[in-house]
């Protein structure tokens, strides 16, 4: 297996990112994870790890960095010599299964969009999916963002991309499919979600489809796989993100009031609780959300992410590029798509 | 000022509903609030506060109820006396200048969709807005949900209402008015958004547009309006909704799990705390959501409202439906209309 790992991108590049590959590859004997990016400044963290697997963490130099505020299709234009393009280049050759990248989301998406040969057999337009979690455990929200005009069809192979997903990564046994809406009945909704309602209903997944789910329902976990356009995704998705932050800032102001009435040792019992419950709410166990509908894999990481993040993206990466996932996807949308595909 | 009030809507009606509206009639002496419902019922309430005006709350009586769950427009149909129905025809006639309603939302909406005439001058499509809370005071958020096929002129209209909004309910001085988008570029975004901008870069409320807000950015509270289609708002503010439930849920497991560390007071301590804080998530402050665009004014209260939520509620509708906060809605509709507006 071999990951090429964009070792420039994220706000804490290149540190962590390399500290995550150098564990990734102790972690997987038959890992081999492609360090893409400025030679000089990776081979200066690679060695801060004098006992990593330097045989299997092999340098690809790339001179340019594409910045996380960039704009992207410009930047891509611009800095031919990017570790993004750089790393897609050695998807496309063959050189490396999937890419790992924590770098400018868009630039990473409008990078692989570039190049439709890239895509699965049927795919339109390939979708993000990331990672909610739920009192049943975690959900993938499916597009947050790579495709802001999606046709039904699009949803409707989200839905099944995600499944598979869902089962292989996330662990779900018959994951259920829901279509995001603004109420529980049929008519509900847009043209969009009626004719992605009338795919799924008349698809071979029938029987994994349970029908609409509203915002709130996400958080009960019913639904293992939620389908959405990418916009709605993507306002979901960093308002989850900026309500979680906005809430715990609330209860850290609350719960300093609260400080003085209670024994000096309650303060650090809390404020390690109150810490690992919001470690819980990073989603930094799958390291990152997939870009479904590619040719081998594909995980974008979170800006922020660090050294745990990068490992378990590898990880995830290295099990999503696996034989038996990517026949899958290919034998399971060629099922719903009514017959063997054509790009 | 007199106000129609469904005292049939909601989960707990009528006794939480009738409650509020003697705390409210007793608060505001030149208020009247209609209570629109089963006489009988209503009757009985009223009879548990022996000390009411009921001379400012007279009883309309409506022998159909509609349901929580029932489809709007079909139980709009089946049951023609419906306490929704008869408090709009209050409005219509004049008898009232408001209407509150914790009942069936889809119902208050489509009931008040009925009859174009209603409409403020110019308007094409009323919007409902929801209070989030934000590190600088609440937020508006328009539409969210009472339009399901917005146009960029329903989006700059729903940013002009809930300007005015923002300034004479939430005591906001010049709301800063942004469009909920996926990045902050300006290129960003569907046709909607880009053709949203354009109207607001041009209009006579330009120097307040701030452009596009991500939706992690709702919670700083830079833009105190924000404008999305009324898909993407409903979705949001009911996964608004789960998430703080979740969260909370969360977090009390987390504290049980604390508790055996602390000493027994800091149990009731901390328990107080979080209630304090969840309730401040609830929203009741504004008791509901206007419906934006209409002659007179309209509250549309969450299902789970009780006595507070309604009284506050009867309180805002009262505002907006005040001589200056109307003329203010049609003059500054009208300026950004280009001229007198027709209807």
């Amino acid at each position: 297996m071999r990951i090429a790992l964009d070792a420039m991108g994220g706000d804490h590049a290149p540190g962590p990112i390399v500290a995550g590959a150098v564990e990734a590859v102790r972690d997987r004997e038959d890992l081999t994870v492609l360090l893409v990016g400025d030679k000089l400044r990776v081979e200066t963290e690679l060695l801060k790890h004098p006992d990593a697997h330097i045989d299997r963490l092999p340098i690809i130099h790339a001179s340019e960095v594409i910045g996380m505020e960039d704009k992207p299709v410009e930047a891509l234009r611009r800095k031919r010599d990017n570790s993004i393009s750089k790393s897609w280049q050695l998807l496309a050759t063959g050189e490396a299964n999937a890419v790992v990248s924590a770098g400018n989301t868009g630039a990473m998406v409008a990078s692989a969009l570039m190049n439709a040969k890239m895509f699965l057999p049927g795919v339109r337009r390939p979708g993000i999916a990331a990672i909610f979690p739920s009192h049943r455990g975690p959900v993938a929200i499916i597009d947050v963002g790579a495709n802001m005009a999606a046709k039904a069809e699009d949803l409707y192979q989200y839905g099944i991309m995600g499944s598979i997903y869902a089962e292989h990564v996330l662990g779900v046994a018959e994951p259920k499919i829901g279509l995001l809406n603004v109420g529980s009945e049929d008519d509900k909704g847009t043209e969009l979600t009626k004719a992605t309602r009338a795919l799924f209903q008349n698809g071979p997944l029938a029987d994994r489809f349970i029908g609409n789910v509203e915002g709130r329902d996400i958080y009960d976990g019913h639904a293992r796989v939620v389908v959405c356009e990418g916009f709605v995704g993507n306002v979901l998705l960093k308002a989850g993100e900026g309500a979680v932050e906005f809430l715990f800032s609330q209860l850290k102001q609350e719960m300093a009031k609260l400080l003085p009435s209670l024994p000096p040792e309650a303060g650090l019992v809390i404020g390690a609780g109150l810490k690992d419950l919001k470690t819980r709410f990073e989603y930094q166990e799958f390291g990152g959300g997939p870009l479904l509908g590619l040719r081998g894999a594909c995980i974008i990481c979170h800006g922020s992410s660090r050294e745990r993040a990068i490992k378990n993206a590898l990880r995830v990466a290295g099990t999503m590029a696996e034989e038996r996932v990517s026949a899958e996807f290919i034998s399971q949308l060629t099922a719903a798509l009514g017959g063997p595909a054509t790009s």
